[in-house]
């Protein structure tokens, strides 16, 4: 039945899978068929494949040649789907924590998580002299404020110069895609008066947070002027009613919602080459790409415009910027922070999560926006929320990081080093251990996402994209969009079944450490080329290299954090990556809160910085 | 981007649609476009279907006449997709209810099941020859067992002749795919001994009870003699390798498995026509259908040859046959019974159900597989089990059913007057109010339950299909699963968006409402006709009218039950279904055991029945 067929594998029983370290099974390299193409080339291949005969071969030989029907389609596996990755709660006894109730408002939980970080001492602004490079915390906004040493109205004022500059620059960042300095203005405004009423809401009260576009937010609403998703036309066809539910606790907190940050067109893509806003530039280096698709809320906080931004991983979406530009991303477990008013390019794989610059911003926006679920999302939430003691001085006992040799050092020379002496710094200071181990299937679970995340994405967007003229959409969307759309529902189910087949490897993967360690991207940020600037570009194997490490944290709902632990030659920024068990975050917000107190004294500024706080 | 374009329907919010009497929501009937067909045609269609240019050709249109692209596939709606119907928990405060722990045995669940029962005066097994007619009941068995009337080694062997003697008819009943003679007998004579000890393990002693072929099964393992499915072919590539979780809980009681029954081919039909294995033939006249897909199931318990069997529901497949033959038919919440060692020929729809020949004898076998999921099994279930009681004298006070009376009168017109008059005399009776509803959308949610058992159905059997030389397969089979194979993801993801509407939908009509109630078929068992017999037939206007009344049962996973309540001119059985809420079985069967109650009177022998009782 079908002309085409292709044998597929036959997997064997979980049970029977050596996760040693001296396992049999073997390390599929991604063997990505796919020449990177831009400008007229990308053009001429968008047509071929949406031309009903060629593009139909021409998407067999793309998926036969990325093994997706070896590996996934005809793949035979005894696994039930697992259509969505909740997992049922399991009492974790996670160390140095505090309990918080799920019924604490937004503002006490902020609260609560700042009564979880150590005790500076009171830094002057000013202190950004001193020899090594940090940003602004919320902390320092906070104190800044509650002295009086400036204003938040202040830093509106310096933060909407600052992104003006930024965009008329020779070589313009392209942070956002829309902000209201006028909105902008008003919410500095009243917070002003709250300070100076001495009556601040919360820690977060005026400052400055960025949103990525694919998030609801007020007061960019059903216009013309401002549009959802990256793209140039979705606005016609869904409108934006207001803030999405994490945007609400923000400002209930207090927190400036500064604007909508650039993203990869309807977050297909991992550059952040955006054909209709401008390429988001990475602040370390303008020439290179700032990674996607969360590409402005990774560079406006590694730039200093904001201590945190908000963005969405889909597929390493948060994580993969954040570690291009020198940041910390940070991805909760599937379920933990409300879905709701996000634009819903997939249902079962993203996540809102966190950009910030600093582990202690991360827990801070954490506490703001998680917990509690509006009741039509379904999940299986803890009963309680668990806050880190970062303040902690007992160090966390008895740390086993699972490490998978082959694919940790399937990345560049640098990263595959820098990394290696990170975790190794990290083991050696707190006396925590590394346990070889093997996992297996990665390059199948990844196929089995994309085929997930693409089918979704077409779902999602069917009946907005018969309205349309696709002349509207950027070439590599269109061309992403072909691709996403050509799984039939077996293929579907097929991914699924893997998804259930890798939720139980990665219990028996947990149930010999307690976090997998891994590089966070197989390349640091590449360079953007001119003649991708209008069309987009497909590199699929750059692609490749910085979705490597990225799956599980989507496809298995896992909780994943990144963390800047070095530069490459060229000072692009290296990041290392946690990934816990289900409702770990606590103990991986310590271990990254470690990592970074290891490298923190050798953070390097970017070119790109701006110093709001600054009083002139 | 894409040759064909349907317009697909644009639904609006849930909450804007009026449930009331008046709405003006339109009910669609199902306008099935196909011929009914066998034989030699059924050959051609389905060479036809398999043919890669005319059969793409073929489910096309086949698609669009049946409305496929306009309410599903190219449908708008909002919400995001559902693909499981797990139903969290929620306390019903249900009246007159015993609860039991959910670490009870099956033993002690189906003890205290019996003590739910109504006391009923001690009977000879001779009364049989009183003037109504009924049906020996488990307790009957354990009472004729322990009074020593009678020991289960003769009632295995009265059950062996029995099922000889119907397949040597000249209409053969076809009612088991296999049994063993030996094996029945060794279980009998084990029981005989207990009971001559005084030490039965429980009320299900000794009686007999029949699985459907779809779930596994000892001592029918992996040999060519025994095949699972209702194929030919399947043991070959699926080896059975024990019981399934629910015929081992019923073993654990010390009942007596007297073999696997017939079923249409792969659950993939309502007929029970099954071209391998010989029709199953209605033992109220063996000229019609007994229905399916567990034909076999609902055809023993009408014959008398086990007090209750075991069936699956997918699509109607336990409800339709009970209806069809004249027992109860009961399939409770998703979830609520293990699904393990059941073929899964989907996942998200089928749940194992029961048929027997009295509500009590249903409640016994309910308690009996209940309860406490393997850890694997994804669910949410109510902290304990509870069971009606069916020996209170006092009624339930305020049921509210809510009728569709569009719905409810598509059907034929005796069934229509019967189940109307039903009602209405269970209304009067307990002074029970019926509320007018709408239900919308109930063609749109058919078809989106048909792309989904139909994509999960091709996806199980894929590795086992590419095996396989489809000329092992019948050929109303072979043009299901062409059809089934037909559909790409975004159709698949559209119908589980369709889904979580249905379950918004069905939630607010619950708020009206404690119990839907509807006819279970739209038409009483049909003729069988000589050339189907050997090729399968395809009937899918009969099909729809038995299907019509299923869907929510399985798409939303809700406990439906359908009750005997009289019959049509030519004798063929008629039942009345209740559809409760998630979770709410102990008030679903205190409904069905007080219409019992008021028709069991007027119950009918049926032309083929074996009373195995009898002492000679």
């Amino acid at each position: 039945m079908g002309l085409f067929k292709a044998a597929g594998v036959v997997y064997k029983p979980v049970e029977e899978i050596d996760l040693g370290p001296d396992s049999n099974e073997f390390y599929l390299k991604a063997n990505v068929k796919a020449p990177r193409m831009a400008g007229f080339l990308v053009k001429i291949f968008a047509w071929f494949l949406e031309s009903r005969i060629i593009g139909t071969l021409l998407l067999y030989i793309l998926k036969r040649n990325n093994l997706i029907h070896k590996l996934v389609s005809n793949a035979t596996l005894e696994e039930a789907p697992m259509f969505v990755p909740l997992h049922p709660f399991v009492d974790l006894n996670e160390q140095e924590v505090e309990q918080i109730g799920s019924d604490a408002s937004p503002a006490e939980r902020v609260q609560r998580a700042m009564n979880c970080l150590p005790l500076t001492l009171e830094k002057s602004v000013d202190d950004s002299n001193s020899s090594s490079f940090r940003r602004w915390t919320i902390a320092d906004y906070s104190r800044a404020y509650s002295s009086g040493e400036i204003t938040p109205r202040k830093v509106a004022e310096q933060f909407i110069n600052a992104v003006h500059e930024s965009s008329r620059a020779a070589l313009p960042m392209s942070f956002f895609i829309n902000y209201d300095a006028e909105d902008i203005l008003k919410q500095a405004t009243e917070s002003t008066l709250r300070y100076e009423r001495g009556d601040p809401i919360s820690a977060l009260d005026g400052v400055p947070i960025a949103i990525k576009d694919e998030i609801d937010c007020s007061p960019y609403p059903t216009t013309v002027l401002v549009l959802l998703g990256g793209t140039k036309w979705l606005h016609k066809v869904r409108p934006c009613t207001g803030d999405a539910c994490c945007v609400m606790r923000l400002r209930s907190c207090g927190a400036i919602i500064v604007g909508k940050t650039n993203m990869h067109e309807l977050g297909a893509g991992t550059s952040g080459i955006n054909p209709h806003y401008g390429t988001t530039r990475n602040p370390y280096h303008p020439n290179k790409i700032a990674g996607g698709s969360s590409s402005g809320s990774a560079a406006v906080v590694s730039a200093g415009l904001c201590p945190a931004a908000l963005g969405v991983d889909g597929g390493g979406s948060v994580r993969m910027p954040a570690s291009l530009c020198g940041v910390i991303g940070f991805k909760p477990t599937f379920g933990r922070i409300p879905h709701t008013g996000v634009l819903p390019l997939n249902w079962t794989v993203g996540m809102v999560g966190i950009l910030a610059g600093t582990l202690e911003d991360a827990l801070i926006v954490y506490a703001a926006i998680s917990g509690q679920l509006p009741s039509h999302e379904p999940t299986i939430l803890p009963p309680k929320l668990l806050f880190p003691l970062l303040n902690s001085t007992n160090p966390m006992s008895e740390i086993k990081f699972a490490r998978y040799g082959e694919w940790f050092n399937d990345c560049s020379d640098e990263i595959r080093i820098c990394c290696s002496n990170a975790l190794h710094l990290l083991c050696e200071h707190y006396k925590w251990k590394t346990v070889e181990v093997t996992i297996p299937e990665i390059e199948s679970m990844r196929l089995a996402h994309y085929l997930t995340i693409g089918s979704e994405c077409t779902t999602s967007l069917s009946s907005a994209l018969e309205k349309l003229d696709f002349a509207e959409l950027g070439w590599d969307a269109r061309v992403a969009l072909r691709v996403y759309g050509a799984f039939n529902s077996k293929e579907y189910i097929k991914a699924q079944k893997m998804r259930n087949r890798q939720m139980q490897i990665h219990k028996n993967i947990f149930a010999k450490a307690d976090v997998i360690v891994a590089p966070t991207t197989g390349v640091t940020a590449y360079s953007i080329f001119d003649d991708a600037l209008k069309t987009g570009e497909l590199d699929y194997i750059n692609g490749a290299a910085l979705v490597r490490y990225q799956i599980s944290g989507n496809f298995l709902g896992l909780p994943a954090v990144t963390v800047p632990v070095g530069y490459d030659k060229e000072g692009l920024p290296i990041g290392l990556q946690f990934i816990g068990k289900p409702w770990s975050e606590p103990t991986l917000m310590h271990i990254a809160f470690a990592m970074q107190a290891l490298c923190i004294s050798h953070y390097r500024k970017p070119k790109v910085f701006y110093n709001l706080l600054h009083k002139n």
